[in-house]
């Protein structure tokens, strides 16, 4: 027996988007504790030159949907990037869990074959097989932003440890 | 066909490995044309209770080795950590790649259904399967550590990009 691409995509990313969701809750109660609004750390950043809290949720979300989504050879369903509050970015997180649970197993049978083709913002494509794509895109781009978003937390006094990470 | 626990683990860890190695050299390099000590950024942190750079860099390295030596049966090579400059770091991540790059795809033939226990720090123990530690422990606390230790870096001022990061 060898490991599914579902389960390298869908049941790797949904507990950690659920661990998410549960830390930006955590997030929401330090920032009512110490009476200063959430909007605060939606915009806190590590580096000037690096995306704040809110798009890094963001981009969790859509390296999982969008990864997942073209390893099935679907459309992506399109998010309009305008969350600003805490319930807005955890109804994206639902709406991201929701669709990458809808994605059937059989839709990825195969996927590691598929040839990927990756837009990028300077109208270049990065082409590679589905298992490249997985391993060497898909993993490292999520938990790059998911990492990011916690690591913004936890620089902003946010009690938060690794077993929220986890979600273990 | 579907993918092998080798390809998810050896494949996946040894370039990310090597994107660090890059990185931390270019953190040499900054610190070099700042005329500051690389030991400043090895004790870098983004919060006062959060692991600094070299540690970061270390486990990033023994979540690698012992979660393939976990999943192959094998006792992984234990290093001492005594490491303090960016030469000893780096040595580090080569002989970690070493071990990976050693490790036979036939060590790993069905890893997915291995019982794998990991010794918590308070005494327990943490019982899974190959496939469960695969996904919900060993990639995600490769990748926590990983992308802290970019993170860090980044935060400090180092001129590097999510293109180092993926070593693309």
């Amino acid at each position: 027996m060898r490991i599914s691409m579902h389960t390298m995509t869908v049941d790797a990313f949904v507990p950690m988007l659920e661990g998410l969701r549960k830390i930006l809750d955590k997030a929401g109660q330090h920032a009512s504790a110490k009476k200063f609004d959430f909007a605060v750390l939606a915009q806190a950043r590590l580096s000037p030159d690096m995306f704040g809290l809110l798009k890094q949720v963001q981009l969790s979300c859509d390296f999982a949907k969008n990864s997942t989504a073209r390893l099935a050879g679907q459309e992506p369903p399109r998010f309009e990037d305008t969350e600003q509050t805490l319930d807005e970015l955890k109804t994206r997180i639902a709406r991201t869990i929701d669709y990458l649970r809808g994605v059937r197993a059989d839709a990825l049978e195969g996927a590691e074959d598929r040839d990927i083709k990756i837009p990028l913002p300077n109208n270049q494509t990065l082409e590679m097989k589905g298992l490249a794509f997985l391993r060497g895109w898909a993993l490292p781009n999520f938990y790059f932003h998911l990492v990011t978003a916690y690591d913004i937390l936890r620089h902003n006094g946010v009690e938060i440890g690794k077993r929220d990470y986890l979600n273990a």
